[in-house]
């Protein structure tokens, strides 16, 4: 029943439309993320995506073209996530050190969500060149971001003299993997994960190791 | 010119035969997963790698019966070769940590050789789920083994006490990314990488850090 007021209409205000589309677009794109990530990009189709949703396949073509934009976006969106990681910190005056273990503890969470996820166990591969080259592009950045971290740390002293470029790739690959093996029901918290891991990066797996350094490759 | 011995027949000896035939089709797969990591597993046809290797695509089907049969000997080879990685030093009477760093050092370098890094760019994604079981099954061995070393470390004090599920993964991610970012004509040999990698890996990248140890998160 009508009573005259503008709110009141069955039609919704234009803004409320497209904030209502985009939330959807994101609800589409999401639940595409976790089945990529649970049983692989190429065993899901956009039927298997529709029936997650419980809607149709031409429901989910109003908000993206192929399943080819949808890798895009998911991978697109869980890298900027990561890129959006250190941003927090950057510049507050705290040491390298503990900027680091900020970053870190965000990077290690956020591959272990959707997005993030399959920015790991799916990623840019399957794509065509030039979107691979875009995405490619946003990851050197989030390299950049921890390179440019561990060369202060290791100027300031807070960090142990090493190559910032050999440094910043073990820590993203061992907090990357975590994606591969992260298992919501697998006991450990993604929080107690990304610590420990943390912990062992930061201090190393050695302590206390019969020669206390790692000997030159025979 | 035939002079009557058997050495002399233009017909080779059935062993030798098979020698050849399996040498070759191992060129067939080094040659396809070298394209899968330069070019992306989707993106290269067995065309394409019929012409790297001047032949023509029947002949490339005398080898092998299709592209997924490819990936999936490539993966296996990598994994069987990440496998034996540990198997030189086990139980050879060295400190888990000394066994530990030999093994960690094979590790990084058959992950920058072509069936290694198939392993990490391509995996066992596009593959059929039974295939994709039977290299996972692969991939728990070798974790398996990691952990079983790493427990004997912490046991006799050579490691720090962790969770060695934990540390396990870290150390393969961290060695397993070298695949993802390493270039041969990058600059630096896999050698110098894999040995600056388990440096920080054992030894900890926060050395001299402000607090001496992570904090735990907020």
């Amino acid at each position: 029943m009508q009573d005259g007021r503008d709110s009141e209409s069955p039609w919704k205000a234009s803004s409320d439309r497209q904030t209502e589309r985009e939330a959807k677009r994101v609800a589409v794109l999401r639940t595409a993320a976790r089945a990529f990530n649970e049983t692989g990009y190429h065993n899901t189709s956009l039927d298997d995506i529709a029936r997650r949703l419980n809607v149709t396949k031409p429901t989910i073509y109003y908000y993206v073209r192929n399943k080819e934009e949808i890798l895009f976006e998911c991978v697109r969106i869980g890298l900027e996530m990561l890129d959006e990681a250190s941003n927090d910190v950057n510049g507050h005056g705290g040491s390298a050190y503990d900027e680091l273990i900020v970053v870190m503890r965000k990077y290690a969470e956020i591959v272990t969500m959707d997005f993030g996820m399959c920015v790991i166990r799916v990623g840019e591969e399957p794509l065509t060149e030039e979107s691979r080259r875009t995405l490619r592009s946003l990851k050197r950045g989030i390299d950049r971001k921890f390179r440019r971290l561990i060369e202060r740390g290791i100027k300031e002293g807070s960090l142990a003299p090493c190559d910032p470029k050999i440094a910043a790739f073990t820590v993203a690959g061992a907090l990357s993997w975590i994606a591969r093996w992260y298992s919501p029901n697998g006991g450990l918290s993604a929080q107690d994960i990304a610590a420990q891991c943390i912990d062992l990066l930061m201090n190393g797996l050695g302590k206390g190791g019969p020669s206390g350094e790692v000997r030159p490759p025979a």
